[in-house]
């Protein structure tokens, strides 16, 4: 029995921070494998050691970059006193001196805050430290190398029982260090759990899971006990921010579960993140995300249904632009176009007027401002009435529903409102689902 | 001011409701164009005159000719002797019987039950007959002139206060009879009527009004008071059996309204029929419609949203079939096409791999046997919370919503269910809106 355990930077922001870190890992022998992200802030002014690192790294040959330097050499030393350890990492601070020096590269750069915590990490809890560079693998243009990272992942922990890899970063083949986008050391833990098959990635981070709803919208907001991959990519597409697509893709091809946790409240469940459960969530709906910022074409054309080709034609104007569409609800004899607005702005013209040259229809109509809100839930499929509840607490809050679509999945229904609509249209879903869950 | 009034054939299928038909015409002195049809059924195993006609064309050199030709004739004498009149329809008879015996055309035959019953109904109220023939004129392809038939009408009917114009037929300019498709006479007066710009075109039948719903679903539906054009088309297109398309076009374009109103009940308003009306409905949907016998196509690729062009190769693919679909919900990665089962039947495994080569889905499930109900409504618009009350109607009745559409123009809602809960799912709309209004 093995897991993959990730911390995120806010977990490993100070010594004290570490000190949970390691009761965390100590208190299950399975925690093999852990892969800690840079320092975050230790406060809510702070600055994160990575966006120090890029500031030193462009002062290379500037008076300030010994300043910078010496507080980013003190954030770690900070840390190391705090756990009272004897590391050194001088030695390490020369190399990356001189690279900054040389300016190898800012991916380089960026990547030393993992590295130097993952010594830290690896020196506090007597684990072998494996530098990423080694074994996650980026091919001569920079993309990420799936299918070689996983060969040399599984080979080179082989016999390591025992082991911390920093998070974000990899190499070319020449040593050349590549950097995940931002957050990427979610990326690196699902590699690892991936490569090496674990039971279980536990990802550690500073809240007890994913939110039902976003919670700059509901504050203290429900977290979900169980959700599926299938929910959490819908909520995710549909501007829920919780781990990256690239995050999720090598555990779920190797179906292992995701366990989102609180290093701040280890005792809570957090959430299960799997493949599919037969779990009844406590709500009928697993979550709700929503995005601003859509534009509707409306087209009305006498006998449209019966024109094959007329959908066709509309949707191959817009490919012609380059704009991808997001729902097409549709009457009889009316079709209504669902774009993101700044995708369409700069071209609403030329979309118009080729759709007028390709169908010819009766009457156009742009609606800006408009909101979708998705609610998700496996839970929906086998409860009669989700529509109904969600259309009754849309009504009692005043909101003008502009657009219902619900396809066979049943696993969602997505709702156009207004964009000055989207905040209370949210409240009142997860009121009546959630807090008052009549 | 002066109206066209048309008479279904049930309206005119014996002497006692010529007689109600008589005094509908003389209560109202602005009734001034009639259009009969031909007699109807008296009774519900009675046969209707038209095809009384067709079977006596057909059967014009076999020895059971003069038996079907005197039925005719006697059903024709006994609406003259039951209205005490001293027309005489021999020589229309004799012209008749030559014309079968050389077999002049099916469409002359079965014009000949309008032409018969006009010629009656001018000698009945003292009217100009006016043969149709002379005026609404079909081109050499047999097809509808709608521009040389309003100038001809215009000009013949120009100088004659009272006329009857039967219905059903017109000819070529060649003389030869044409007719339209059956139910035709609704579309001669709904010509007379563009024509002529008259104030109303009352549709007199045997029923008082469009009903909400389908009367066989729902025993004595209400009828509807008031209803756009536009709400009727939705209805129509839904399988409402109202007005054939062809019969609201030139009142529509002319901004004539229609008025529905029942020979047996003429104190009833009846349905008016406008181009757009403040008159708030007395609920807050207008009807229900739906039909059975759609099948859908479920089709579901990771970040298929992102990908241009997607939505376009699907529709391309059913294009090249030669198949229209009705609706194309989508979720997050997932779109559904409705599509009506019996056209798609025999193209599915071409459609099916079509698809395949085109977008390359991760996943396709067809489901068949669904309806598709629509719910209808200008009313709808300025109710909020109507979303919410077709849905709890639908929980409430224990129906699985299979599928949700409603665009911008939210005059209708459009919601799929099993073939087998489409009754119940209109008497659980039908309910909640009309009988108990909640």
């Amino acid at each position: 029995m093995k897991k993959v355990v990730k911390f995120g930077g806010s977990s490993l922001a100070s010594a004290e921070q570490f000190k949970k870190v390691g009761a965390i890992i100590r208190a299950d022998g399975t925690r093999r494998y852990v892969v800690p992200s840079a320092p975050g802030k230790r406060f809510s002014e702070d600055t994160k050691v990575t966006d120090l690192l890029y500031a030193c790294y462009r002062a290379a040959n500037e008076e300030i970059f010994q300043k910078v330097l010496a507080e980013i050499k003190s954030r770690y030393q900070e840390i190391i006193d705090g756990l009272e350890l004897s590391l050194s990492l001088e030695e390490d601070f020369k190399i990356l001196e001189d690279n900054f020096r040389k300016q190898i590269g800012e991916e380089y750069a960026a990547s030393r805050g993992e590295y130097l915590n993952g010594k830290i990490m690896a020196a506090y809890l007597g684990y072998t430290f494996v530098d990423p560079a080694e074994m996650i693998r980026f091919d001569g243009n920079g993309q990420f190398d799936a299918e070689i990272t996983e060969a040399l992942v599984a080979k080179r922990l082989k016999d390591v029982t025992e082991a911390v890899v920093p998070g974000f970063y990899g190499a070319k083949e020449n040593g050349e260090i590549k950097t995940f986008s931002r957050g990427g050391s979610d990326i690196t833990g699902s590699i690892i759990a991936g490569a090496l098959d674990v039971e279980l990635y536990e990802n550690w981070t500073d809240v007890s899971g994913v939110m039902v709803t976003d919670p700059r919208i509901i504050p203290n907001p429900k977290s979900i006990d169980t959700i599926t991959y299938r929910e959490l990519r819908e909520l995710s597409y549909m501007g829920a921010t919780v781990l990256h697509e690239d995050a999720i893709f090598p555990v779920r091809k190797a179906g292992i579960p995701i366990n989102i946790k609180n290093t701040n409240a280890p005792e809570e469940d957090g959430t299960m993140i799997v493949e599919d459960t037969c779990k009844k969530p406590p709500y009928t709906i697993t979550g709700i995300a929503g995005k601003k910022g859509f534009c509707s074409l409306f087209i009305e054309k006498s006998m449209m249904n019966a024109e094959i080709g007329f959908g066709r034609k509309v949707l191959q104007v817009l490919e012609e632009q380059g704009i991808s569409f997001e729902h097409i609800p549709s009457g009889i004899d009316t079709m209504t176009i669902y774009i993101h607005q700044d995708e369409f702005a700069e071209k609403e013209q030329q979309v118009i007027s080729g759709i007028h040259r390709a169908v010819n229809p009766d009457y156009m109509e742009l609606e800006t401002d408009l909101a979708l809100i998705a609610i998700v839930g496996r839970g929906m499929r086998s409860n009669r009435g989700t529509a109904a509840r969600i259309f009754a607490a849309l009504a009692h809050a005043n909101i003008n529903v502009r657009m219902i679509d619900q396809g066979s999945s049943e696993l969602n229904v997505i709702v156009g409102v207004k964009d000055e609509d989207f905040e209370p249209a949210i409240r009142a879903i997860y009121d009546i689902f959630v807090e008052t869950q009549i």
